[in-house]
């Protein structure tokens, strides 16, 4: 999806946030706004939100000279969401279906994202769960469950660290063996990373590559020959996250999207009400690799 | 107060808000927020955010080629709120204290802002009136009564079109003899002008005067003489909304500043939660001239 005119606050408001995470001098704060609408004045709105936000961030780490400004909120989000974890493998134990808790589960912890909300709360993150666990999910079928079961090479692009700790447990559901895990290549807002993966152990229990590329979504075109490769072998592509459905909405691929509808732009894009907690595919003729999964 | 770089998304967002109402070709609001880009890069953060946003609107206004985007907004917002004015009277009625009350109401009707809420509906406005009637008011003192009771010349600084119905209960109650209302000189947001105060005949019950200027909020410097003599002379200024406050707040003089805190930089420059709903006072010898307040 290309990016509007809605996203560009957005983007300064990011920049800010940024600027005040990695420096203390307000002069600094406000030569990195200033710096950033200049660049705003020429923005290309043909592009996706995440390339436009993979060239501020990337300018902002050039400005600000910390090629990781989001690494200590990654941390704490990690840690933040790995001790909810055994209350999340309780309400597993205590779910008649285990794919769809663990599937709601993994769109709650979406709610950790940073370009949208930059201050979460363990709190917050709580009632994320416990709103996730009861409201309408948009756009889960037994077609879906279909394909989740039937698919034999599933590739997981994960979105933002402490996420990735929600989304482990989808992963043991589907059974690590025949999933791939993908992380961001490099550093961006507080998208996960292999240090993230690692950090989380979702390296001990399943096979995690990284996409090349340092935008907060998955522009194909940017990332490594390997993860395109991935891209295109696998017959099912679970897509985390805004940043994934923004980048990755117009490719004719069997990738079904697990997200939050945050933004008001992105619920219209995805035609659903925002705040939504959604399952989004399309190109259904894409899906007919997954075996037995015929529509 | 001054601007802060949180302002500046707020007046890109603001931008384009008032592009869409008023042009309905994409290319034209993309040409606008390019050229409110352009501004915001040379921004002055010693202005206050009036003063920064009187420019964007003048600049609006010119490209736009209209001199009033908000027109129907404003007509909308006096209509909607006279339907609710029989019911505020019987609260009024009800109310054993109906300077409270009053003053409640008018802070309730500081909703009505489209610098910050830019679609307001009646079911909104009725909860906003709901909460002002009952949620604490920060800073109500009997202090403040007896200002107000002993006041000889008051001006009353009108904010927004639809929010001088509320006021004009506050007005009723103060005694309309003693009061002098002032609105804003030329049309800027949805502030409301001498249009305004005759379309909800606010102009048959009290003096009405305009300050001169199209800035949203009260710049001294920018408003007429005859509006600086009055504001001299007066031993009581009730200054409604955001806009006075961030104007005012510096200035010497007897201002009681009623507003909604709803955004986080006034909120903070107010000292009071975010969503307050506040009375706000500085310089107590200024109001000596109260005859009868002595502190």
């Amino acid at each position: 999806m290309k990016t509007t005119l809605d996203c560009i606050p957005c983007f300064i408001r990011q920049a800010l946030d940024t600027a005040r995470m990695v420096m203390t001098d307000q002069s600094d704060h406000e030569r990195i706004v200033r710096d950033v609408l200049h660049w705003a004045v020429g923005i290309d709105l043909d592009q996706s939100p995440p390339r436009m936000a993979q060239r501020i961030h990337r300018h902002l780490r050039q400005l600000t000279g910390n090629q990781d400004p989001y690494r200590a909120a990654k941390d704490y989000q990690n840690r933040m969401a790995l001790t909810l974890l055994p209350n999340m493998r309780a309400k597993m134990a205590d779910s008649p279906d285990s794919l769809l808790t663990a599937v709601r589960l993994a769109i709650a912890g979406n709610i950790i994202d940073m370009g949208v909300h930059s201050k979460l709360t363990a709190a917050q993150l709580q009632a994320s769960i416990q709103q996730a666990l009861s409201d309408e999910l948009v756009g889960y079928s037994e077609f879906l469950r279909r394909v989740m079961d039937n698919a034999r090479r599933i590739l997981y692009l994960t979105d933002n660290a402490g996420e990735i700790v929600f989304d482990r447990l989808l992963i043991e559901v589907l059974g690590p063996e025949r999933v791939t895990v993908a992380v961001r290549g490099a550093p961006v807002i507080n998208d996960a990373t292999s240090v993230d993966a690692h950090a989380v152990k979702l390296d001990e229990i399943v096979a995690v590559t990284d996409n090349g590329s340092d935008a907060p979504g998955t522009l194909l075109d940017d990332c490594s020959a390997g993860f395109k490769r991935q891209f295109t072998a696998s017959d099912l592509i679970l897509a985390k996250g805004q940043g994934n459905f923004e980048t990755l909405s117009d490719v004719r691929a069997p990738v079904v999207f697990l997200f939050q509808a945050k933004c008001p732009v992105i619920a219209s894009h995805a035609r659903v009400p925002q705040g939504s907690h959604v399952l989004k595919w399309f190109y259904p003729e894409t899906f007919n690799r997954v075996n037995g999964s015929g529509l």
